[in-house]
């Protein structure tokens, strides 16, 4: 099963809106096939694996990281084709989460005499598709919140310095977080501020679609994040009928009205928005503004946070996360199952915030 | 040397203003005599360990962790005492940077004909009396800076809820810190805040002297850091004259006056003024802007940072170091020789700042 989940996790980034899935055949204590999804569309990590394995499957155990899927979707069911194979055994990591299989896939094997042993490695694979489980289950994108701090919480100093924070390694691991998530979103602020390309820079990985929150429709023509060249962009606004919202759509960029309270864009519909477009999960790599908005609503499933051991001072520096923030100590967001990771000369911690949802 | 060097440990918080100093004497061997340093005033690790080891510490070899002492202070040269006993070999982790003795000590034993072997885990040592090097050779206190934040670098949460960041571990260990200072910092802030005892309510510890800065002479005649039945308290104030400090006085704490620029307490002169008194090291428990004003004048030797993973929000809540901060990116403060524990739930980061002094 770890063989399989290592195979699963090579389709990282180019998946969606599907899971990552890794299938292993053994027979008689030899691989005799393997394959992993490696994008929407195309056949499934069970489907490589029978193709490789050949008559050899029969009589043979599979490892697959995910239930077997049991519907039509873009391919045939991947049931169907194991127990066409005459497989054995099915060895199961995490029943699949999507409304359509959810145990369906398990049930038809059994059903069709093959022996079926689920949960191995089960947490592994959970983690592993975390965005897709989310996706599917809460019917809205998995929300990643990314940023770099000074040990004092700053992400820039008073005057708005902020080159460089972390390290080549740290900024190089954060272009490579790009490539995980369908979209990366930003705020005007920090378009504004640093004039970013939100590319991934890395060979052989994707550009995500760029997610630009601009109520009030500030962003310069010749911000470097409009360059459609590399990859699409799509900017809310509150101002969806003015003029720069013409002059923009010229320039192929997709400007998407989406007026909230105050004049400003109405986040929950953003979210909303992206999950209709079918965006399974977002990069939030906002300033202290966006952050703040979205910790505020409990938008948040995960945090990394970069940590430099730096010191930058003063309360007029920008800090990590900005809007109201919580008022009692017993209401700070904890942030559970946490990692530590030791990035070149920086630090990086990953973990879930548990939001207080009773107050 | 390393057991010297755990000796040596042993006086620490007990000490000051004198270094901590273990001794090792060993003969064919053998152990045959150990100490260290227990309380200024008291004898010396070297003759700890040479009237246990009595005639044995003829023709033996002798683990120092500081060069010994060649002049009459409070106790008679122990170089003196070390050729008496005819010792044949002194090996020594570090000089003694006290200008009365800095190679003195070596010099006369190697004058008498003992062998003298320099440097034997001289970080060790030199990491283990940095409070008392920093104070001889410095002319100032050791000013080490201890805090706790969230992972967003905050101290409370906007409406100055801040119990606790951290958890019962840490806590713990931040009491334990204050017993290997002299002297802990406060502002007037923290005091009207959170009420602290500033005690290390810790059985077999010290409680070190307290100091709070307190411009105008604001400190409630309740305070629990004005109990002087657990100790000293002394409060700087650019207002010695008035009402107040009498009412203080009456009450045992000592009120000094030092005024400085804008109705402000001199900060500069409380350092001072904490060495003529003989303060080797303050451990300074300020919050944002106590930090802020050290930070600001780069007056800061270490610091100790326990981080919670823990998110508050909001830039209304304070942070780690007010003041006016740094500038540019450049110009930030990297903590060198940056160590990372984890203490219960809790991170602890301590490291060396390094300040540019160029700009």
């Amino acid at each position: 099963m770890e063989r399989a989940l290592g195979l699963a996790r090579k389709g990282e980034g180019w998946t969606a809106p599907n899971p990552m899935v890794g299938a292993v055949i053994v027979k008689d204590g030899q691989i005799v096939g393997e394959g992993f999804h490696q994008k929407a569309g195309t056949p499934h990590a069970e489907v490589h694996a029978l193709a490789m394995a050949r008559d050899q499957a029969k009589g043979a155990a599979v490892y697959v990281t995910l239930e077997p899927c049991c519907h039509y979707g873009r391919t045939p069911p991947c049931t169907e084709a194991l127990i066409r194979a005459g497989v054995a055994k099915v060895v199961v990591a995490m029943e699949d989460p999507n409304p359509k299989v959810a145990g369906g896939g398990i049930r038809q094997l059994r059903e069709a005499g093959i022996e079926v042993v689920t949960g191995v490695l089960e947490r592994e694979a959970q983690v592993l598709n975390e965005v897709f489980v989310k996706h599917v289950t809460l019917h809205r994108p998995f929300l990643a919140l990314k940023s770099a701090v000074t040990l004092d919480g700053k992400t820039a100093s008073r005057t708005g310095s902020s080159q460089w924070i972390t390290g080549k390694e740290a900024r190089e691991l954060a272009h490579k977080l790009r490539h995980r998530y369908d979209a990366i979103l930003v705020g005007i602020g920090t378009v504004l501020a640093d004039n970013p390309q939100l590319t991934t820079r890395i060979p052989g990985l994707k550009n995500p679609l760029r997610v630009v929150i601009d109520s009030s429709l500030r962003v310069p023509l010749d911000a470097r994040v409009l360059d459609t060249k590399t990859g699409p962009t799509w900017v809310f606004t509150a101002q969806g009928n003015s003029p720069q919202a013409e002059s923009l759509r010229e320039k192929g960029v997709d400007v998407i009205p989406c007026p909230g309270p105050g004049g400003k864009v109405d986040l929950d519909a953003v979210i909303q928005i992206l999950y209709e477009k079918g965006i399974t999960g977002v990069l939030i790599e906002g300033g202290a503004e966006i952050t703040g908005a979205f910790f505020d609503r409990q938008l948040a499933d995960k945090f990394y946070i970069f940590v430099a051991p730096k010191l930058i001072g003063s309360h007029l520096a920008p800090g990590l996360i900005g809007g109201c923030g919580i008022s009692g100590m017993k209401d700070a967001v904890f942030l559970e199952d946490l990692s530590l990771e030791k990035v070149g000369q920086d630090f990086l911690f990953v973990g879930y915030p548990k939001f207080n949802r009773i107050t």
